[in-house]
């Protein structure tokens, strides 16, 4: 019988902000596939899970996920490491796979899901803490309240989805956001929401961890959020 | 010395969604808060931790959260449940309370976690799994991808936001959405969003759970969530 393959959010860098479900999906696995921009590369998923399970008995697969802005790409990456899992699967080998955050946030994964799914095996995704609700943690912030709406937008560049949820919501999270701290700020003076009511969230856990307001004196790295909220000054 | 207060995200349902380090707290506080609608009431957040914590050793304290509509009760309730946590704080004890859900995500307990930390006890916030993160887990689709943004909103009933978030965003997740299918179908034909893009998710765990699509022949509860997703067509 072929193996089922797990696709498990391991939550957003503290390795104890896994759920016990992803820690003993992955402790029974024989296989795990851990993603990677290029061979030889670091997986941050992978570091994330190293500290939890025990890796002495396992079989660790790499498997390239493209960091590209094209789409098809993710499709022929989803494939060839779709493959190389359908190998393993087709062994009788259950197979996990890490992927930073949760896993219908952002996430490639999705793409390798779905070509293992139709091609007709059993596949199971395992949710993980988003990186914007341990960001909110950290800030002591709520997303959102009563009947309040929360916007989700990926990056402020070029994307015209950034002003008109600033303009229609309450709360807006901004992922990616380190290369335009600055425009974000100035979209913000626009329209009135006041500099205060942003919070930045960088590096969560890292040596330059910075949680508080806007500072564009600051450097911004890959892992930044904004999490902007109009009704901020009540918290 | 005062205790700290620990304020839980315990995930949508299933126990073994709870974190590590959820589990971890919540054992090794000597106080468990445990949040009621009304005195006597059963807790959904209790229900879910009882199968995977020792609770033999532990005081258990019912806290009350009011349902109501008017922000001013949840302030009120979060006084009242504050001091009763505060007296446990002030006699050294930790204390964990534990909310469904994540805890940045429509959580009263907001409103008790800012009270405590006014009255300068130190708080402490562990995120949880959001219902939508697991919903989309189990439906199999990604909730955003690539380029696209995301729009939680809480309910469509009398809320302007939902049409606005089903114009401009290719994926909505419409909490608390079980008093209104009929009408959010209404709302996406005018669109010309197909039918086929709604995913409903439905009591996840319990003897009626569905997730499918929009069905207006069947009955749904509080606890329904509606995943509008623009590119389903392509999951």
């Amino acid at each position: 019988m072929a193996g089922t393959l797990y696709g498990i959010g391991v939550g957003p860098g503290d390795p104890e902000l896994m759920t016990l479900k992803a820690k003993r999906l992955i402790d029974e696995c024989p296989v795990l596939a851990v993603p990677v921009k290029a061979e030889g590369e670091k997986s941050t998923a992978f570091e994330i899970v190293r500290p939890v399970v025990d890796l002495s008995k396992k079989k660790v697969l790499e498997v390239i996920f493209s960091m590209s802005k094209n789409s098809s790409d993710y499709w022929k990456c989803g494939q060839v490491a779709g493959d190389q899992i359908i190998e393993e699967l087709e062994n009788g080998n259950d197979v996990a796979i890490v992927t930073l955050g949760d896993v219908s946030i952002y996430s490639t994964y999705m793409y390798l899901e779905q070509y293992v799914r139709n091609k007709g095996y059993n596949t199971v995704i395992i949710p993980g803490i988003p990186s914007f609700c341990s960001g909110a943690a950290l800030a002591g912030i709520p997303l959102t309240l009563g009947n309040e709406g929360l916007a989700i937008v990926p990056s402020a560049k070029d994307n015209p989805l950034v002003g008109e949820a600033i303009d229609r919501f309450d709360n807006i999270v901004i992922m990616k956001a380190g290369n335009s701290v600055e425009k974000i700020a100035n979209m913000m003076k626009r329209r009135n929401v006041p500099a205060e009511c942003a919070t930045i969230i960088h590096n969560v856990g890292m040596e330059d961890q910075y949680i508080g307001p806007i500072d564009t004196d600051r450097k911004y790295g890959y892992f930044t959020t904004i999490i902007i909220k109009k009704g901020k000054k009540d918290w």
